[in-house]
């Protein structure tokens, strides 16, 4: 019984916490409210006087439709709406005036043609660039073509029932348009920069503690890893899963209607490559934490030799993805000489290190090679986990299935005893690819800086 | 005018091919038309007899919007039209019955609730679980109830309306239903299937066409390579960009009613888990790919000591990827042995081989140690293009813009000379990390076998 009390008050507090992250939800959800009353209304009084008569549900039901949570989504389905239903309503009129004088039936005629018309507009809808721009005007022109012919067949004024269809979604999209773009408007182009922000800053945070972690102290940090790295990982994926969503902004942005001053060309195409850019360099922070968890073990001795480098590079790094964030919430330019420059003297510190110490990796590799004679007993079919107790990490132990399956590669890597050089050298050179991933980030950050007009740069004037 | 004359000519190659690549989509084209006409024809015999009237558009109305093109979507989308026509339905009688005897305008009553419950349930369609499943629901909810209460100022005879409303909504669910689940049916659950099918393949091909474009003749290769590195990209892009489209199929799968036998768990969501593992090892995949376009060179005599160990151990991978996508194809088990075996003997080799031959990274240390003098006068901010002619690469000489912003990182890189071994071992590190990935792929698809109840794995029934 208590559980059912709650159920409404838990129901509650979620709706009050959605409002709460993103007021515009429940801007938007009054905005429908009031463009729904304003069209029943409209409805009322043009059916009282009868004007339009039973046309008027379109106002209505163009509302429910069209409202959309963005201006750019709004305008799309609007003027596809609007496009294909006059465009439907002129080829209904051009097929009664083909087939006016013809002897035969008009049901088959009707039948015909909406098969044929049917078939060949929902064909087209597979073509690539019309699902993506048109696939729903295509639709409303299915649509109202049928009715139309449809209701033709009785009403005989093919004319009069066009127009006050055409007049009422006229009405219902002037009131959409009216309420998304005037009162209170939404852009998705502004959704679309914000979420760019946002990816650059969980980058930089996901770099710096992915290689927080790597050095971090392993007895301290082993509590706390399974906690951390999902979140560390959370913000990755988040980069990497964005691709569907900053295309559908991008296509909403480039119908909304905010070039400024001289912006001769749309940033948001820019948005995008630059979108594709980060996940490209996203692919190998990926790689990077899965050095976190990969079996070949480092000794701390080993990686604290590169501790300081590392730590500092991916500082760097993580320094430039903030400063391209700021740039861009500041809509300002950046210095490249300034980001550069550090960036370049933490590279060749790192190199420095790697170099003056190659007696560590050949030592390491020395040490293992002695005890090779140990492990060559290995056979692809035994149970690796009866030589390799040590590595055997401790998940593997839990449940009965997970020992019967000894041929798990993940133990047979333990097992192995791989060089413990490899991933720390791995672990450095995918940080230094990382850095000539950021390259091409600049470089597309630097373009749509250009494209979109930002500010010229003045150091020390950011509002963050 | 030729150019006009083409035109016409190009768009139907492109729609005669679109239709040979998937004839499916034909198919379903001819449907909608058929269902179009159907829905017409009935309208116009039930207008003859004065049966349904007005409200006979909405079966041409649903068969439009409620025709996808997979049978999953078509449910989808039918149930939730039909539930939620009946629910406005209801709900819009339930309002009528408590302001039947209140003594205010009913414009004013209409008028609130429909603002009321507009914004309510436009409020509701953000709720995650809601916007994933029954969006489209909430969405004819609304706009019914709206129409219901709009409409009923004039007619006065709710029951009769909104009975004829759901009649001819059902009529067009049922033809549409019919087409879709009986006549020739697409099913979302098997282009899931398949897709998955293709991913694995695709990735299969993206790590041997990787790790052999990374050993290749590099004089030789050149000119192929940029062919045919977009190509390889493709396939793995391809596995990274398909969350979305992965979720929509498996919840359009998840509505389709075809549980074979005792299939007692629907296996849709279990794909899904399987794309996340196969994305998963896609991104170590691209970090590989990443190795090949690296600013550290490997000379080609360190490179060819691991070659036959790197592109054995790749082969493996490869095959294990084609034997699970054999075994989906066949839905049959796989066996973890015979997959395993080779596998860890290529882990092995690679490990021996690595192990046997320090001095070859040492030894590639040493030499750069020497050479670290010459390149100590490195200054951040100084053009690291003068010091590092050799090391130049060679796209970046075109073009005065590329030659004054000599503090690209890539230059830097190159500049720097790091250690020879760093690329090599991280490239090998990468390798044994996707062998690792590739056990929770394995996983994965054993408990995708098992939920799906693939048949018994036994050696060579394979009908590839």
């Amino acid at each position: 019984a208590e559980k059912v009390l709650r159920f409404p008050g838990e129901v509650g507090v979620t709706m009050w916490e959605m409002g709460k992250e993103d007021p515009r939800r429940v801007i938007h959800s009054i905005k429908v409210g009031l463009a729904l009353t304003l069209a029943s209304l409209l409805c009322l009084l043009e059916s009282l006087s009868q004007g339009i008569g039973q046309n008027a549900i379109w106002a209505v039901m163009t509302v429910v439709v069209v409202l959309e949570f963005t201006a750019g989504a709004t305008l799309c389905k609007g003027l596809n709406r609007g496009v294909g239903t006059l465009l439907a309503g002129l080829f209904a009129l051009f097929v009664e005036y083909l087939t006016a004088d013809r002897p035969m039936p008009r049901a088959v005629v009707m039948g015909w043609t909406v098969f044929v018309i049917g078939a060949a507009a929902t064909y087209m809808r597979f073509i690539p660039i019309i699902k993506k721009n048109y696939d729903y005007g295509v639709m409303i022109f299915i649509l109202t073509f049928s009715l139309i012919l449809v209701s033709n067949y009785r009403i005989d004024n093919t004319t009069k029932m066009a127009r006050d269809r055409f007049y009422t979604i006229a009405i219902g999209c002037g009131i959409c348009l009216f309420l998304s773009l005037l009162v209170f408007p939404t852009w998705s182009g502004d959704d679309l920069h914000k979420s760019t922000i946002a990816k650059l800053e969980g980058l930089a945070q996901s770099v710096e503690a992915c290689v927080g972690e790597y050095f971090g102290d392993d007895q301290m940090k082993e509590i706390q890893d399974e906690l951390s790295k999902d979140s560390i990982d959370q913000n990755c994926i988040k980069v990497l899963d964005s691709k569907y969503t900053d295309e559908t902004m991008a296509l909403y942005a480039s119908w909304e209607p905010r070039y400024r001053g001289n912006c001769y060309k749309s940033p948001w195409q820019q948005y995008v490559k630059f979108g594709v850019a980060l996940r490209r360099f996203g692919y190998t922070i990926m790689a990077l934490h899965g050095c976190l968890h990969t079996e070949i073990k480092t000794p701390p001795s080993v990686r604290a030799l590169f501790k300081d480098q590392c730590t500092n590079l991916a500082g760097e790094v993580s320094n430039v993805l903030v400063e391209l964030a700021n740039s861009m919430r500041n809509r300002r330019h950046f210095s490249l000489e300034i980001l550069s420059a550090h960036l370049h003297i933490a590279l060749q510190d790192l190199n420095t290190s790697l170099q003056s110490q190659p007696q560590i990796l050949s030592d390491s590799m020395n040490r293992k090679d002695s005890r090779i004679s140990h492990t060559t007993s290995f056979d692809a079919n035994s149970s690796p986990l009866l030589e390799s107790k040590t590595a055997r990490p401790p998940e593997q132990v839990h449940g009965i299935q997970k020992v019967l399956r000894p041929q798990r590669s993940k133990l047979v890597i333990a097992s192995l005893e791989f060089s413990e050089a490899l991933p720390i050298s791995a672990f450095a050179s995918l940080l230094v690819e990382a850095v000539a991933r950021l390259d091409h980030v600049i470089e597309e950050a630097e373009e749509l800086g250009r494209i979109a007009q930002f500010k010229e740069y003045k150091a020390g004037e950011d509002v963050v």
